[in-house]
């Protein structure tokens, strides 16, 4: 199969329409990867290119005091008739692009391959990372193994991933917890139900408690994160006719990144010490995730913050930024498209979000 | 394979034992029927006796006042190294014997086909019904079958079912209800927690008032009822990241019989009025058994009561007794062995108990 040509001095819009033409299926990203690798060698300065596996990776050294990465995933998830692309013009919703990727997120990546070879004097040093396997389970993410590989690719002072935002920039992400409360009791036939000792029954304090708290909202650098404590799931029960000797609830706990996971279960403990101090469930973490500071006190966040007219807000979700974070490195999500949009048939982004977004990052990465 | 020989005017402590060495897993009774039949019909005299699939009938008509159904299934759960019987005697418990079927039932069983053999001139006229695939769900069982194919067989003024009750008299049942009490929301991030309406957080009000409610005990005809209201299973959630929108908890309500099932039901919809009223949750029946009256009252019923010293108790299971109840015959349960030693590996039963139940009915029959 030959490999598809890829204009990067093209409009952004008409290079995502072109990215997204080329089908990228998780863990069927080689047909792309080849592209972005050939456009790259051929149409960029000044860049050094690699390939490893199916991420594609360049770099400038040209001395500067700060270096920005500039990454994104090159994969989708599943195709269901909506590619290739089409591009309609309505009333209701102006100038859109349709198909799958335009949102999540070959418009992103559209941007960056589309600066990287048309910046004249980029003010910075710049990292581009195009990476496999991002829309499915973590241990395959094509940015997990650059990390593991390849670390010294991930250096800087900035990382923008292109993540769908509508153009705003995001800074951070909150951490995640997740707690399971055991309740447990003793087994009886319910036609003798005071013989046993009913696990369930237990639960209504952990519920009230669920249901009338309060979650923090806090400001961070400007940012405002809101926290929150939800039930995700609860199971319990042996049989119609038996009284239950063990029940669970998962709650999970959504924090801001001014507090660390242990400090978020030290919080989770206290909203629940009635529940606990009387021995009705036990609490054990299951998962956990840290949260990522959004950094945008940083002087090389600061200018992107400025080269976006000072618009930007929290992310709520845990994204790919954190890895960063976990660096040490301040990182935002900035791209085209509205993420509620991301992994659905209709998925489409008006164009000029694609344009805003062009012209935020060459204002910021040429000063 | 011959067909095993049974000495009905044994002692009915050996007759159990040569019924437990005839195994009769539930779908596997033809065999313990064959020898069943084959013993009625040699040694019983002024009975018909029928055959009809594995169920073995027999019944007198001397034109007595009253009619008297002794009924006991021959099934039993599976053998675990528990065939054939075996007996002990030692200083802790006494004379024993042990094997699968010892308490659940062929100890009744044998008493009843022991006095139906050696009874010189019952009082009543007699019914005995030995059945099968009482063990199994309740669509196989052999009664039901008798009830829809042969029902002027369940004609009489009182039955005896021969299950496991110590020798006690055990009066009626109790109703079963279920209900499935579900909570809806709003499906949604976790991470954005306020987008969403979290079913599993309204359910702490309906588990509170569980664990509060205090269940009623009522005396019936001397006997003690007591009630019970449990939580018996409890299931929702979608993911480890989403706000669940659908959560059901299936209540138990054990009922005395003095309840109709609408009527527990009315008083399940009262306990949680205000849960209901507030819309948190809604209510399903999704199983019921109506319960049954002691019927102790009715005058052949209080002689066997007389032959037993007085001594009765509540039955708080349903049992086979119900389908007597409804239809308007007082039903009790009598026979030898402690149920919670049934389905048991280390099933068995104290030898005096057989004795002790033969004489109350042998006193009973007699009389």
């Amino acid at each position: 199969m030959s490999i598809p040509a890829l204009d990067l001095s093209a409009d952004p819009i008409d290079l995502t329409a072109a990215l997204v033409d080329i089908a990228s299926v998780s863990r069927d990203e080689t047909t792309i990867a080849d592209a972005v690798e050939r456009a790259l060698r051929e149409q960029l300065t000044g860049f050094e290119v690699i390939r490893h596996g199916n991420c594609v990776l360049a770099r400038t050294d040209r001395g500067k005091a700060t270096r920005v990465i500039l990454a994104g995933h090159l994969d989708t998830v599943p195709i269901v008739d909506n590619v290739p692309s089409r591009r309609t013009v309505t009333d209701e919703e102006g100038d859109v692009l349709h198909g799958c990727g335009t949102v999540d997120m070959k418009s992103g990546d559209a941007v960056f391959l589309h600066l990287a070879a048309t910046l004249d004097e980029p003010a910075h040093d710049l990292t581009l990372i195009f990476y496999d396997c991002e829309e499915i389970a973590a241990e395959f993410n094509g940015l997990g193994t650059i990390e593991r590989e390849l670390p010294d690719w991930l250096h800087g002072d900035v990382a923008i991933l292109g993540e769908p935002t509508a153009g705003l920039i995001e800074a951070g992400c909150q951490g995640t917890l997740r707690v399971r409360f055991t309740a447990t009791g003793t087994r009886a036939h319910s036609a003798r139900a005071w013989m046993g000792d009913n696990a369930i029954h237990k639960l209504g304090g952990l519920l009230t408690t669920l249901a009338a708290y309060r979650p923090r909202r806090v400001d961070i650098d400007g940012c405002e994160y809101r926290e929150g404590l939800s039930a995700v799931g609860i199971r319990g029960g042996v049989a119609g006719n038996v009284i239950p000797d063990e029940v669970y609830v998962d709650v999970n706990f959504r924090f801001a990144p001014d507090r660390s996971v242990e400090q978020a279960f030290d919080h989770v403990r206290e909203v629940f010490a009635a529940e606990l101090s009387a021995g009705l469930v036990t609490a054990e973490v299951t998962d956990s995730a840290s949260g990522a500071l959004p950094g945008l006190a940083h002087p090389a966040a600061a200018a992107l913050v400025a080269a976006a007219d000072g618009k930007f807000r929290a992310k709520y979700g845990w994204t790919d930024v954190s890895r960063f974070s976990a660096l040490g490195i301040p990182a935002v999500n900035l791209g085209p498209g509205d993420p509620s949009l991301a992994h659905r048939v209709d998925e489409r982004v008006p164009v000029e979000q694609i344009t805003q977004v062009a012209d935020i990052l060459r204002t910021y990465l040429s000063s």
